[in-house]
């Protein structure tokens, strides 16, 4: 818990009504009071920070001026949404942020009526409020309802959003969208959209007349909230007048009105009341500062998105110590593509909007010709992968596991349809720990299995992610995807030399005699630790580290299946169509009839919390493994 | 082949580079003789028709004006590519077009050096074409290599398509992207940046303006092929001068010229050489009729997008005579859909683009505000559908199988988390005959499969469709995926009452001691004639109709694990991670070991040809399923 603000107004709001009863003049107070509170938090709470600083007014003007939870707002990815968790009953829970039975760092609809709909993957906020508001407009009992969705600009460069907005004014709809500019996603935003955007609110001439404008309407106080919406129009046509473009949202039919100062809560508060009733579908931008008012945070967003730990004076962050530890999985991609682009002319890198987060920079760094962060676009990252491998080019796409969903039919229709050469590397594999149900990457194995000329392997540890990313660029196998989990791996000597592995070919770890224990990934690590400690009990079992769920070995499989009568089959994903799911069907296929049992994630969404607890839920963790292995059969 | 043009030029072209060596002024004369080829071809061949005779000229004058194959032109969906296919070595295999063995109805790289990339589903040709590009800019030799986009105006407006144009600005690229604006998809275009694109060529002031300086340069004799590319550019300014309007596309930082005829092939190749050397990405927009030159296409492009047989002549069409057969399953959809909304006025029905394909026609025909045809947009279909769920409205969401792979993350994130109560209709569930690979719907039952709270049903025939619909209508059960086939269904009085059915429940159609199968979907029709012949044998064999894959009805399964050691899973999907695989994983977790066979689509990508071609292929027709049934086990 927070441990200020003795004499504060923030401790006497539970829910919005508490807000709404507060005068326009008492809400800068407020956003004080709720940043510092944020502030506190996160510094030894950690989240995701400088979005969230980056909202408050607008969350604030958002439930001051909305009849939230009977309007609807709508954010989309989610993360930015804290103040809004806490003006909303959740206040005295918000210690729990992210911790496992505690709140989720995502807007979810099953934790309060507030959260209107899912949140985590970006660009859903447009198309979902959309049919809110459909639905609001056919009702005749909730025509009066507002629904606003929140979404960045860079989520609005997502090809969902644009669908949405293209379809927005195709129905009868109040829709309102806030477009909130920070010019700055996780990383440094990429676009023509983007860029366009820097020209709207860069355009001086417009910016300085409509300024004055302003002013003098006001000194002469010809501005009322009767005319406000007029004049709010008219700024519009001004600007349209002015810059000589038809705003690109005009074009789509949707209404635009701003850019406006984010930060200016009793602007935002006016301004939202004057538009709020108007009909059919319309966008309001406004400009805002990621981490605004905690000066190290505005100065390095990216840093400061989810920055840990720090202290709340000095803005010092307290990085956990890596001496000695194994490197992150992620760093070791992206210093291993960096080697192999030295090597190979041919490689070219590609992240969808999250070069630092898989460590794509280290390649953006020494090749910036041959690194493409093509901003938050998925399907767009695969094609074009697919264009460049067409043309002979090597591409790695890295892609976490969760967002890769987006991009299943590029992946099948452009890429492994043609057989191209592109190498996907799928960071975040398995259940991810604090990001929770939204972002587990635990579906990829039973979705790529399906999906022919696909090769799918699973490194258990940096050396052999590196072998495989070696093994992968060195000849063209077609599409091949390689996939391991966010955070460490188990090996601090982790730069070996390259080597090729041979394509669908799995070893033994460990002999043994009484049980088999086939696992894929990283998880095996668990299966060893868990397999030591079953020994003790006097039984003898065998590991096996199979590495490729496609091709699997089965030359290996064979070998098992005819020397041991009960099996293992350990992996971090959906049981459902998983790698277990491909043991069973090679064992009915060539006639074997062994006792399987299965570990894996079973058919449910996974709540949040460290992976190890998750691991407990899933019985992943040594511990169940042991149980697995040990109990009666 | 066709009957016509003894002294034509047509026939003397083999490839592109014959075509080269002809005057402009022969081209026109090339294009009749190219359109008279579709037409008579056409008439006793079936195809894509309307979209085909609509880019004649735009085909003549890409060959004519760029070095292709060396050049690359990427065909958007594809269909509209047969006048690319006759002219690029492929007119004499012409009658062969979608037939079993023979080519393809899309452009395919393995069928042709002139076919850069896969196409099939829309929306792929700017980012596969952008990867190109940026390739080709990479590597020194290639720099001069030109790649040209082909995009449709539907096409343009889904979310993959405003990716890559977003994206086209961001790295050192020539892409030209042609914009073939004929102001309809197969069915009509929907969408703001439809709207836009009429706005822009209506805009009569700026036409007439430039058709006039045009005239006047031109008697003038001030243009010549050096300062057209000035004169381009001048028009362009100038329409934004006049408009008072920055176009979307500068907006986006992708220079745009147009709109111009697209009709007119002389002055086509006149502006396509004029802006090819030009630096950096572009958009030409061109405007095109759908079905030119042959007027009952021009008049109704919707039924002639693909019209089958008719008289070149008069335009008859020769519909088969349906007259005591079996509805299609498209119409036992349709139709039940506007009788379940009558009584529950909960319903919506979405589409993405195919309100006829799918006979969502006749909701839209009878409950226009409830019924949506959102354009090319299957991502934001899916999303919109969960916004109106969470809103208490009932969404029959209708997509084709292979399309839904486009928003398989959005069944996941946006209405299975959260398990709202939207039905997914799976048209073209299975293998789809003619249109092939691309469009096979066989992944869904593994990708679906994997997704916690879905319930997923196959109904057996027309009568199990309607019940699914009712059922999953009358009670909020969650996500609810109803897949089936194209084509005809296997009862004629299909219109049954309406009943629920019990969730997750099969049923046995037919007694018997030796085997059991265990059928999913309509294939089961197939089993069923496959067990009359093969019990001719002596063998006497039991059928189950499972209809659900999920949940699977573990007391159906129980009692037939225990009582058959011999088991056949059948199922119109692929094999890895799809309903054998469902009752493999039920075995192993419940101790069973029976002997199971598995019939289904093998791990590789089916070619085209008629279903029951493809069902001997993949081993699902009749005879072949006596024989699994009748082999030595």
């Amino acid at each position: 818990m927070s441990d200020i603000h003795e004499n504060d107004i923030l401790s006497k709001i539970i829910y919005p009504d508490d807000l709404r009863k507060l005068s326009p003049a008492q809400l800068e107070q407020i956003c004080g009071e709720l940043r510092q509170f944020i502030i506190d938090e996160l510094s030894s709470n950690p989240g995701h920070f400088a979005s969230s600083l980056g909202v408050v007014e607008l969350t604030v003007a958002l439930h001051y001026v909305f009849n939230t939870p009977y309007d609807r707002i709508v954010w989309d990815v989610g993360h930015q949404a804290y103040a809004h968790k806490i003006l909303t009953g959740r206040r005295e829970q918000f210690h729990t942020n992210r911790k496992f039975k505690g709140l989720s760092g995502f807007p979810t609809p099953a934790e309060s009526e507030y959260d209107t709909f899912s949140a985590g993957h970006a660009s859903n906020s447009i198309s979902a409020a959309l049919g809110m508001a459909v639905a609001s407009a056919l009702n005749k009992d909730e025509k009066n309802r507002h629904v606003v969705a929140v979404i960045g600009d860079a989520a609005i460069g997502g090809g969902l959003a644009f669908e949405g907005l293209n379809n927005a004014s195709s129905n009868p709809n109040n829709l309102l969208i806030i477009l909130n500019d920070n010019n700055m996603a996780i990383d440094h935003n990429v676009g023509g959209l983007n860029q366009y955007l820097v020209n709207i609110t860069t355009s001086r001439s417009y910016n300085k007349i409509r300024y004055n404008l302003y002013k003098a309407f006001y000194k002469a106080n010809l501005i009322n909230e009767d005319i406000r919406g007029a004049i709010l129009r008219f700024n519009n046509s001004l600007k349209s007048l002015i810059t000589r473009q038809q705003n690109i949202f005009d074009g789509l039919d949707v209404r635009y009105f701003g850019p406006v100062d984010g930060h200016d809560v009793e602007s935002l508060v006016r301004i939202l009341h004057d538009i709020k009733d108007m009909k059919g579908p319309k966008i309001l931008h406004i400009r805002t500062v990621k981490g605004k008012g905690f000066k190290p945070a505005e100065e390095s967003a990216t840093i400061w998105h989810a920055p840990g730990k720090f202290n709340k004076i000095t803005g010092e962050r307290f990085l956990p110590s890596s001496e000695g530890q194994p490197p992150l999985f992620q760093d070791v991609f992206g210093h291993t593509l960096v080697e192999l682009a030295r090597q190979n002319p041919k490689i070219v890198g590609i992240t969808p909007a999250m070069p630092t987060g898989c460590s794509m920079t280290y390649m953006m760094k020494e090749f910036p010709d041959r690194s493409f962060d093509v901003g938050i676009a998925e399907e767009h990252a695969v094609t074009f992968s697919g264009g460049l491998a067409k043309e002979g080019m090597v591409p790695f796409c890295n892609i976490y596991s969760s967002f890769m969903q987006r991009a299943y039919d590029q992946v099948i229709h452009d890429v492994a349809l043609q057989k191209l050469h592109v190498i996907f590397c799928l960071d975040r594999a398995g259940l991810v720990g604090e990001d929770g149900p939204t972002h587990h990457g635990v579906f990829d194995l039973s979705y790529f299995r399906a999906i022919p000329n696909m090769t799918v392997a699973a490194p258990i540890n940096e050396h052999w992610l590196r072998k495989l990313m070696y093994t992968a660029q060195a000849e063209n196998h077609g599409p091949f995807m390689i996939r391991y989990p966010r955070g460490k791996g188990s090996l601090s000597d982790w730069e070996c030399p390259f080597e090729s592995v041979e394509i669908g070919k799995g070893y033994p770890l460990k002999n043994g005699t009484d049980i088999a224990v086939l696992s894929l990934g990283p998880i095996g690590n668990n299966v060893a630790e868990a397999i030591r400690e079953a020994e003790k009990k006097g039984i003898s079992i065998a590991h096996y580290d199979m590495v490729f769920l496609k091709p699997l070995d089965e030359e290996l499989l064979h070998d098992v299946m005819k020397r041991f009568n009960r099996i293992v089959t350990v992996e971090d994903g959906a049981l459902k169509g998983g790698f277990g799911s491909a043991v069973l069907e090679f064992m009915a296929d060539n006639g074997y009839s062994p006792q399987i049992r299965r570990i894996g994630i079973p058919d449910r969404f996974i709540e949040h919390g460290t992976i190890n607890q998750l691991h407990q839920v899933c019985e992943m963790d040594v511990d169940s493994i042991y149980r697995t292995l040990t109990s009666e059969w």
